[in-house]
């Protein structure tokens, strides 16, 4: 079944392969009237792209943007956005090691259970670079979002078991966009020692969202927080999703938890937020804030056991340059989709 | 907009305040031709039943199905299958004290600004009793996924930071649904001590899903991680959602994080599960396992800082009896919703 | 697959058979803040409701709305709001005649090749009495619009052959639903004979809605006539759709059929109104006028060749008493259908 | 709101503006494992480009398809295909004579209301050109479907008043797709006229589905004639849809209607196909039969009164060559739509 598209006023369609002849995205139910800034929307891929900073892969991925449609003198028309991101170098590869084979604990199995056919050059549609379709609608989202005082920024911040600590969200730091810059050095050392061992590390991205007006998100099954869950959950290598406390208020008592409520000035205000900015589904006006786990990236350089096509036992040793930790490079990617959802939210609210 | 709907090619909608006269679900999608078993989908929502383990509370709520469509001499026939549990006891009770303020993290202020009007009656709409119209549909979902040898079984692991650990799956005490006895014998003194403290504790339920083929998911945004992480972030209450690993994924190493692959007889089997049975969004044939946080309750009987609908300081002190956790009258819940998602997939893939 | 919900961002779901416990709807996504007039709505019903016209059958269907949730105090909460209507008289009947075999041109033969299970008694979920559903979700609709000045009328223009001629759409008789008076009398011998000689007649009904802004409706596929035609065209018997001429503009010049515009005092009109108020899909002002085919009754109480379920070859005749003619009684039903579908359009637009 | 999605399990999502960069589609949810034939995709193109008959249009536009995604060493993969066709020749033409004025009968005013904004460029997003779309992904559908054995084949029945009446459904006329091929002849001589009257004309389209097997559709809302009407009715231009008799049936009798059953040999058939092959929105088995009414194009080169942007009276002459008749062109879109209609309830009926 179609599982490509996300939203519901605003459904967002990504197509493409990491080497087939281009990847893209169709944002359709965008508002008419806003000013398309193109290079903001290609300022967000470069914060994607490896090696936007000096851990991640060398690789040189060009993400240019080219607008097939939906702007119009500069503007959107309310008509569906398409933006495609050519692969260049679609250069004839030796695909030879992977093709027969399932790395472990990529996609490469399941795709091929289910669909008895996959496109294996560079991980075809499982790849990571799908998210580049991802972060182009997202910058779309954002520059609307903006418009409206909202403002979403994700930032680094545990790596390999290392936490920040004393956060500056206002200076985040470029190579790994990690609030705590004495921390970034040892996650960078980690990161750099995990290259050297041919291993990889995972970690943990928070997003903070402001400016979210009192009343997005709707009952029942559509919660904000189960709508935002939805979406990053939804991103590679995410395996791990919380709002507010998240998984430390199974641990505190109701009377700590409970965010108390006072007025001042005729301002509603709370004494914490401990919820995350979200009541019985519905944001309360307060800063959304959730954290998204990510695996450590299953490609290493090391040899692991695995089972070929035929189901026959062998072994795999993944060549090439890899990201070690891939999650300086997703925090781009959790904005992009915390600004898809909150979007879809936003139109839905101005219409009740 | 409409947010009580779940699911794609079952669609699952929901209605009904706590006091108000029914409560109820639409399940459109469900096939025909398997048998209705009413005892079964009675027996859970007794699981749910406030006063099915001694340590909820004591109230008497009778949650007597009704089959109002869809079923036809003890069959499904492919039609929606309309259940209801009307409201008995409609006393027309005194609701004074909450009905001008907003209780600390409740869903009151949230409802009130967003629509203008709330249901204040025992919470309305985003009272815990909704779920109970979640547990009927979880039922009758059970039953096709046990037609087709999948079973999902979930209990409490954590509560007030008592974390279960000699798990017997098998052996589920009715009281805590806690897989370890000899914690549940903890958890249960920590539940009455919160009680006698008029304080709440909140918990970790755990899931494990067996006998899902391969191939249920697809790529991209409806992984089958996101479809799971959206229908349990939906449950009220609940503040996080992991699979596998979970978090702990962030801190592993990837030599020791890949689920190495072996063939034994024409078997494909995983050297380890870490994964939680999902890879690249697609279920691998491996155990399903997620966990959901869930905080303490909201209401206690101590006095809180709270404001009035006209905006005006006020303290509010909840009367009445709660539970002092609703862990594991979530348990049930959680299943339910695991069911819906795992039956919407099935179906799903049942049409590629 | 769920076939049972219509609307986007109001979606109604229907449940119910003809001779079972109850049939009902769920509105999901009404806003909160109208006045429930429970009157109106019963009214409504009672359009619809056989034997409110002598011409229809005489059986008594008392249709009275119960209404579940989604209301307080008189008002809508936003909440989905759930009404059905109860089978009071749910006697044993004798289906012997029916059960075994396909009345022609019923739903009979497709539910059971399609569902291998169909409940017979009086049509099940196919029955003409699963509209009473829609008529109350649409009465809701219109007091919606209602209250942004948009009025739907539809009237019977011709049955039998016999077309309405002068209209007069503010005096609408209410036996036929027909603005012409003296076709009225035609139409209505036409009905009385055809009850006489155990026939049915068919026929057309047209549908007028006022106050419609410009703007409703999105472009390529959710075009405002494609959502009125997927409405209208899902009522049981409709075999038709036309907007504006209709079918008559494959035999117009374009000179002739375009609406020419012009401007007087500021304010927008149109010379004529050949496209029935859509252009490009989206609402122009104009009064949006449409028509509805329906066919003759498939019930007549005549012998007729037709197969048993065991496939063997048979003849079937339908005893009971029988609507000669449906399309007075449709009358209403595409009133709630229009309704459901500008309203669905009216909240998306207020999203743009 | 999006409107430029339509399908459920199979989605297809269209963007794109007539003299924009490119026009596409993204195919998702397409089986994996179909041979993609580029080569009769190529053709259903030419089928609707103008100039393919020698009556259209003289403009030269080649709609050389390019496939970005979803396919690997030919054949699909489950993964969302997306085709493009590039405009090719987009010089600066000189719009200023349509720029600031809305052409009578087309969408110009209305998306100028809507949106505030509309790329006038050939008509932008409303122009005739975005069938092309929908033709790729409709050839792509039936190159699913005819695995399946099922075939699609419309034809021009009426132009301008002229009715086909001896057809020959297997041996159509290339210039106007009509299977009668003496009228083909009257109804040319008609659309020459019209071209040098500076005039234009509407037109009927038929069209048959053979090899449909008994099941497609779903009860209540989405009918398969709900379904058909909805996508035949998003097509630009077209102003009515009936199935079966349609119109005519509202004229019939009930004992001539009703389509009776017989068996011989073990194998169903029907006396007659007055139904079109649809039985209580689900398909019956037999030969599935739609006629869908064309306007005349708005498109003339008179002067007709208008309006400016500024709200100003004018006249307008739009020049340039325009398609006197495009009922022979949407032959192709009609089958495209009714390929992507009943695919979708293909894959759906798979699931239940």
């Amino acid at each position: 079944m179609a599982g490509n598209t996300f939203g519901r006023l605003m459904k967002v369609t990504t197509f493409g392969e990491s080497h087939g002849r281009a990847l893209g995205v169709v944002v359709d139910g965008f508002p008419a009237g806003i000013a398309f800034d193109l290079e903001f929307i290609q300022s967000e891929m470069d914060r994607r792209r490896p090696g936007a900073n000096s851990l991640g892969t060398k690789r040189d991925e060009k993400d240019q943007i080219k607008v097939l449609s939906g702007v119009f003198e500069g503007t959107t028309t309310g008509m569906p956005i398409c933006m495609i991101l050519e692969n260049e170098n679609q250069q004839s590869k030796d695909y030879s090691e992977i093709k027969d084979l399932f790395r472990p604990s990529h996609a490469d199995y399941t795709y091929e259970m289910k669909y008895g056919i996959r496109d294996y050059r560079g991980g075809g549609r499982s790849s990571g670079r799908e998210t580049s379709s991802r972060v182009a609608a997202g910058a779309l989202a954002k520059l609307f979002l903006r418009s409206k005082g909202i403002e979403i920024k994700a930032g680094t911040v545990e790596v390999a078991g290392i936490k920040a600590e004393n956060c500056n969200w206002d200076s985040i730091s470029n190579e790994l966009s990690c609030p705590d810059s004495e921390k970034t050095i040892l996650m960078k050392e980690a990161i750099e020692k995990a290259r050297e061992e041919r291993e990889s590390v995972g970690g943990i991205v928070e997003c903070h969202i402001t400016g979210v007006p009192v009343g997005l998100g709707e009952p029942c099954f559509d919660k904000l927080s189960s709508r935002l869950a939805a979406a990053i959950m939804s991103i590679g290598a995410c395996k791990g999703f919380e709002i507010g406390e998240g998984f430390e208020s199974a641990r505190m008592k109701g009377s700590l938890y409970n965010d108390q409520m006072r007025v001042e000035d005729g301002k509603v205000s709370f004494n914490s937020n401990h919820s995350g900015g979200i009541l019985g589904g519905i944001s309360n006006g307060n800063e959304i804030v959730f954290r998204a786990a990510f695996k450590p990236t299953p490609s290493i350089s090391r040899e692991q056991l695995t089972i070929t096509k035929d189901l026959e036992n062998t072994t795999c040793l993944i060549k090439g340059r890899h990201d070690p930790c891939i999650v300086p490079r997703a925090v781009v990617v959790v904005e992009a989709m915390a600004a898809l959802a909150i979007m879809d939210e936003y139109l839905i609210s101005e219409a009740n």
